[in-house]
């Protein structure tokens, strides 16, 4: 079995067995995304590269939580919405591939509608 | 190879052949994690459940490119900072089944610290 | 003077008074800012419209805390950009008018680039 | 009027106009909050301080207008959950001053659980 269907027949036995389907919709579960994400982000509020640097020695773990708690929903709204993540993922990367062209965005942070 | 490693592969490449890898920070890498998860978000802005399920026999692909966005910030950030997320994950599993016991949990969407 | 003017006023003397000023970026204050909005919008993960309102009569103050903390922010970071926040605003708010005609927009929650 | 009362008519006015109230709960305020807010910090994005410093030369009215949009959110949640917010302001800070005492704060970026 795939990584992606084994983590996320995890999700969805743990939700099974507490009976939390019920709560679930599309704009909750993004809402879920967001705020799980806002929550990585905000170890690094404040910090600069080294204070970054100095900080993820000891909070990597915790930083590594959250960010399987986004993992968590990406995988999860997926499932509800019948999307297969990996299919999107390289369908995705491969109109990324072809927005920023390598010779054009080389060494560029310009978003692909102003290179 | 396993999934993740298979997805990360292809964004390290990504980044590698644009010379990318100058502008990353784990602060501005958090940072596009939530705005990519707002994007998924905007989807469901002002939808009642119905308007979203007649919403998504549309527009199902598009929603699956915004989570397959989220999904690459989250393993370019598990690259770079060099946690294991498939690992991260099942710990992370591990606590949530701890914190949320299915006696309690069951049927009600009370946050843990006021089960 | 002016609310935004004393309010303002009451940001900039709570930071000096703590020399706060040298970890102010835009990037951080904007990134402050997004937190605080998710603190307001997990008031109301998973709850329906009964819920919310039931919820509202006991949670009110704590909403309008969390509000607060995202005024601030607007104001610091107005502040700090030298941004007339009062004239942005209501320069914002006949562009609003013009991409929302009433004719056109009346009862309905499209975006302005699809009605 | 106070500037609050003055701003908040102004919006409520163009709602009316609309006839969009009905779309208006605090879960979807409160994500358009969010999603706003990311607008702000998506002007960042990638770019260091001397990039910001060069990037506000040029784009100092639009970032103005997303902090408008921000602002708008607010006013307009205050106004439908009967949130006076420039008192909810006053006695944030209040509390503000009391959580960050000026002798332990001094120059530190700390959370006040961490001081």
């Amino acid at each position: 079995m795939s990584d992606f269907n084994q983590l996320t027949k995890r999700i969805v036995d743990f939700i099974n067995d507490r009976d939390w389907d019920q709560f679930h919709n599309p704009k909750d579960l993004a809402l879920s995304l967001v705020l799980e994400s806002a929550e990585v982000m905000e170890h690094f509020q404040w910090k600069n590269n080294e204070e970054m640097e100095e900080y993820l020695k000891v909070a990597k773990d915790d930083v590594g939580e959250e960010l399987a708690d986004v993992l968590y929903w990406v995988l999860l709204m997926s499932h509800d919405l019948k999307i297969d993540i990996k299919e999107a993922f390289e369908k995705k990367m491969g109109k990324n591939e072809a927005k920023y062209p390598i010779e054009k965005a080389k060494g560029k942070h310009t978003k692909y509608n102003k290179l």
